[in-house]
């Protein structure tokens, strides 16, 4: 049975969680798609956890994931035989097929599974898709289609050494090419140079793409793909030269099986180079490809996705800390009255409601870069690489905004649910495991909002010289004194923020042209103003996500009923909101409200989560997440937080056993011993 | 062989990081004695762990921790039995005895060994000292020296229930006098009344303290302390109605055991309720004590000692990474230059100095209050109970404010180090685990905050009626407009926060007259303002951080080096720039200054970072953290980085066979099935 309260919640609300999980699907096709292939794996006896995992030792861990991750593939390899449409074209197919299957795995299905903890993942999200993207056709024959089936192919990406991250240019793995032989010898020259990280290569993985600095004849020819068997097909046993184990425990994703590798002197064919860019000819002649411009695009297509991802982890944790919060009951606000819901105190309804909408309005920023990514990279199929600068600095900007705030976001989610949230079984730590890898992994958020903030300047100088900018950066040429309303509006809201961007950009700007008079070269300016360099493009991301809410929300409120559109739309100003109350102290530098104004933006934001608080219960329910999705004791779609907690506790294997052993073998001498 | 960066930072700095070890420590003696009790019990070979805890499973984590507690509980009794001083009263001496343990077990030694895991902490952290501070003499007698000698005791102390924490007067379990046979008979209610966090009440604990409404004749007589035998000392065996076990794997802290606890018709004698305060007489008449002012004190106390606690977490991981730092070298500054040590990057710097300073000046200010405390402590002996509630307002801000920023910095810290932070072997894992749980126990942060605001609001009107205001909130009495000079100095940053706490607490109080003639209750007003009364309390505790970081720092000036001096007014001066720095927006409403004094404290704020940069890795040393204190693959003194890091996964189990048994049994199958 439901919980009262829950109940009482889902009959209160104004609005149908079923319509605003339609729209939250795209669709209602799509929703009960999604739900049909959740139930057909999700109510497979065969893939429910005996136990939670966070009771299983190290190795106990690694050995149970890839147990369930291969009956889990089997399955999906059934299901997707019989549902695969006809062919059209192999290579298109393979992408799409990849495409989905990552959003499988980072999305409800693989989450309900392995609570992103798929040990096999990189052979479907980087050795596949780096196979058929830098590959020679002829290489793709003879590679693609066994790897696509695993047929005696389990494969890894490695590019990250154990010395070596973000400076691709500093990875010491080499591989010399042999003339006499026709063969490459890759090396590990030193301890730092060990490739370190990698999903599955620990333990699960017999061939890895390693990203190596190609030298001929002792002439260094920059940084390529290699094709190496590390195992033996049949006996999984290393190969000579092939130093490879597990990196260790870590904070999450521990079924992962990130691994480390060394090479010595191991010799591959030639035509184990990946060569679809620069090639190496038999006789040892260099041939440079044409400037990979899809690599760039492919690290933006990763980056949108992270903020998706994330935004998934976000919601999560923002469907389980609701839940909860309506259950949970805690000290009176009324002396006479019983203890209320928590979810009924401001400072509650404080913590939840902006990372509602901020999950909400980061995925349909990554939907509306997606759109701008698919643009783009037709463009670059033509050779036009135009508006590829413009993407990736929002890309880079997005992904570090986003992971940071739904990072966290999640703690404050858990730190909502007090002590509760503390305990694994309540699933934020896991959560938590996952999203803040997002913050280092793909590009590391410092550097990539100094990356953002180097276009930005150059827009700014751009602009100065009254050229077009693009889309994005529009605002930087534009941007005027926005005029403070009687109401406050969405739009100049927008505007003020836009204006703090720009404003702050101009005065970097400033600042840089003096320190270049007083330091010797432009990177000790740049080192110099790092800080203002990553706050310029903080706001930058700020500005966008504002903007982009707002024009967003107005689409869709044309498509909506009236009572979502009117959540929405307060979920559209509760979140820009806060993104102007979180920059505050910019607004305030560069454009004085006074405090009557200031008091009206956060008596506004209070207005707000008051009207938002008789739906947050239904928008929770909207986002469709199954209970396994969300796999905590905490948030599960009926409630039953203390029933579900105390099931949980009793299945730990220490209680199992009324007296544990080390009771007789050191409690009871402790007690007994004379002092 | 230390590493060379390391070694060049060392001959580099302009400090002795031995002066800053004697400062730090209080003093040469002080550092001495500490580094002699460390060095006895982390070089003993026994009690250093076989291998990384991350890789147990939660059972085996458990029974090797009591394991190394009883080795450890053992050699201490030895060493203090040797070492002890002559009895000079024998309560003072328990109290100074177990102050004295719960500062080993918080501080280094207790870390080095147990890395806050220590399962039987509660028998000395809440057992002992409730049955000295709770029981009559007679009780005392009775049970005290036995439970102090662990003779056939081992206690813990049970008061949060599954569905009730903070709000303690909604606790449920109950004990009704039974006046026939002169005994209270416990019992647990409902499935929420059910006892649960308390530390080694799971398996280890046999007697509870038990937190319980007391019924007389149905009568309710408020919440007492009763004395509950819960296992039979020879057999450990739960007794008859008591439902014992623990609660499961958590985001940290595992080895402590934590359980649940429920009591059907338990019975114990009349004489084990704790009589100090209140008293069942044997014909059942209740006998109400006076009211018990020092639980107040011990409210306070324990959340002085979590503002030192937390400030030690800190440190910890800014010593970790700080060495990281200069060890790391990634992303070159100028382009013709090796990578330099990512410690030379400013965004860096501004991830760990900041961090250091407060760091230090949490603690510093712990000590401050704990000299209130002291005092206080001494009026209350004499029934002066008037410097109370300032004390406890000022513990309340201070414990949410630093154990919150605490939690934020160790995560700051581990993501400075990339993606080598969130490996187990980095101990962030732990560090952080310990530190965010300090911002839900002993009174969650936002409730804490939430009690100051209401002590600030009550002080304002004071202040409005001309009376005399206890010293920390005299500023609101007589904040005045600060007047910005030439030179950023630090007491009139101190004053810009005085002035901005006392003027949002005016706002505040002006919101809340106006409010009270539209809702209809005092408690509804102050749900409303929740928000803003957690800013004011939390303005309130950066102004008290910021004016003491400078008192003291003026203090301690007069006794060190002049060198040492200059850092330590260089980190005193980065702190309470960055406290400015975090209340920005607060501080431009209530004091508009323009944009080029907003820059002003940027580029102080900068400068500062670039002069403290040569000190940063002797600053660190001088914590004096032993290496098994930190615990850290990344923090080690010798800074050998890379090689630790390769040593500990090597020593995973998954990495002690070449062929993992699920090749044969899983991965093989796989790439054997036909598609």
């Amino acid at each position: 049975m439901t919980n009262v309260d829950l109940q009482r919640e889902r009959a209160g609300a104004t609005i149908s969680s079923e319509d605003f999980a339609e729209w939250w699907a795209g669709g209602r096709a799509a929703l009960h798609k999604r739900r049909a292939l959740e139930k057909l794996f999700i109510e497979d006896a065969d893939l429910v956890d005996p136990q939670h995992t966070s009771l299983m030792s190290h190795k106990a861990l690694y050995e149970y994931t890839i147990a369930k991750a291969c009956k889990f593939l089997s399955k999906l390899r059934r299901w997707h035989a019989a549902n695969a449409h006809s062919k059209v074209d192999a290579q298109q197919s393979a992408i799409a097929t990849l495409y989905g299957f990552r959003m499988l795995l980072a999305g409800p299905l693989g989450t309900a599974l392995f609570q992103q903890n798929f040990p096999l993942r990189l052979h479907f999200s980087m050795f596949l898709p780096t196979l058929l993207g830098q590959s020679t056709e002829e290489q793709q024959r003879e590679w693609f289609d066994r790897a696509w089936r695993m047929d005696g192919i389990i494969g890894t990406y490695a590019q990250t050494e154990l010395g070596h991250g973000t400076f691709i240019r500093g990875l010491e793995t080499r591989a010399d090419y042999d003339v006499q032989s026709e063969e490459f010898i890759l090396n590990t020259p030193t301890l730092t140079a060990y490739k370190w990280w990698p999903g599955g290569l620990g333990h699960s993985a017999n061939m890895v793409i390693v990203m190596a600095q190609l030298y001929i004849k002792g002439k260094h020819h920059g940084l390529h793909p290699f094709l190496v068997r590390i195992r033996n097909a049949e006996t999984h046993l290393p190969d000579p030269g092939v130093d490879v184990g597990e990196i260790g425990p870590k904070l999450g994703v521990n079924g992962v099986n990130n691994g480390f590798l060394g090479l010595k002197n191991v010799r591959i064919p030639r035509t184990q180079m990946l060569m679809k860019n620069a090639q190496v000819r038999p006789n040892g002649r260099f041939v440079k490809g044409p400037e990979p411009l899809l690599i760039y695009g492919t690290m933006v297509f990763v980056r949108v996705m992270i903020v998706r991802d994330v935004s998934f982890c976000l919601l999560q944790a923002a469907t389980i800390a609701t839940r909860y919060s309506a259950v949970r009951r805690q000290s009176p606000i009324a002396p006479d009255q019983p203890e209320p819901q928590i979810l009924d105190h401001t400072t509650q309804q404080a913590k939840l409601f902006p990372q509602i909408a901020k999950g909400i309005y980061f995925r349909i920023a990554a939907d509306v870069v997606w759109v701008m990514y698919q643009h783009v990279v037709k463009e670059l199929d033509a050779g036009q690489r135009r508006n590829l600068p413009e993407l990736h600095a929002l890309s880079c900007c997005l992904k570090a905004y986003c992971s940071s705030e739904s990072e966290e976001g999640v703690e404050v989610l858990r730190k909502a649910c007090g002590g509760h949230g503390y305990l694994s079984s309540s699933n934020f730590q896991q959560i938590y495991g996952t999203v803040t890898a997002a913050c280092t992994y793909e590009g590391e958020n410092t550097v990539l909002l100094l990356q953002t903030a180097r276009f930005l300047l150059k827009q700014y100088v751009e602009g100065l010289k009254r050229k077009v900018l693009p889309h994005s950066v529009r605002y930087l040429r534009n941007a005027t004194r926005p005029k403070w309303g009687k109401n406050i509006e969405l739009p100049m809201l927008t505007a003020l923020l836009e204006f703090a961007a720009t404003e702050s950009i101009r005065t970097l700007y400033e600042y840089q042209r003096q320190q270049r008079k007083l330091l010797k070269s432009e990177q000790l300016v740049a080192n110099k103003a790092g800080i203002r360099l990553t706050q310029v493009a903080t706001l930058h991301a700020r500005a966008f996500l504002a903007r982009t809410a707002l024009e967003e929300t107005e689409k869709f409120c044309k498509q909506l009923k009236p009572v979502l559109a009117d959540v929405l739309t307060q979920l559209a100003e509760l979140f820009v909101l806060e993104l102007c109350l979180s920059s505050l102290g910019h607004i305030l530098t560069t454009y004085p409200l006074n405090a009557r104004q200031v008091d009206q933006l956060q008596a506004r934001y209070e207005h707000l989560l008051a009207n938002l608080r008789v739906n947050a219960v239904a928008v929770v329910d909207g986002f469709d997440f199954n209970d396994r999705v969300l796999g905590s004791t905490l948030g599960c779609y009926d409630g039953r937080v203390y029933e579900r907690l105390m099931a949980e506790a009793r299945k730990s294997p220490l209680n199992q056993e009324s007296v544990n052993s080390t009771f007789h073998t050191h409690l009871k001498p402790l007690m007994q011993a004379k002092l």
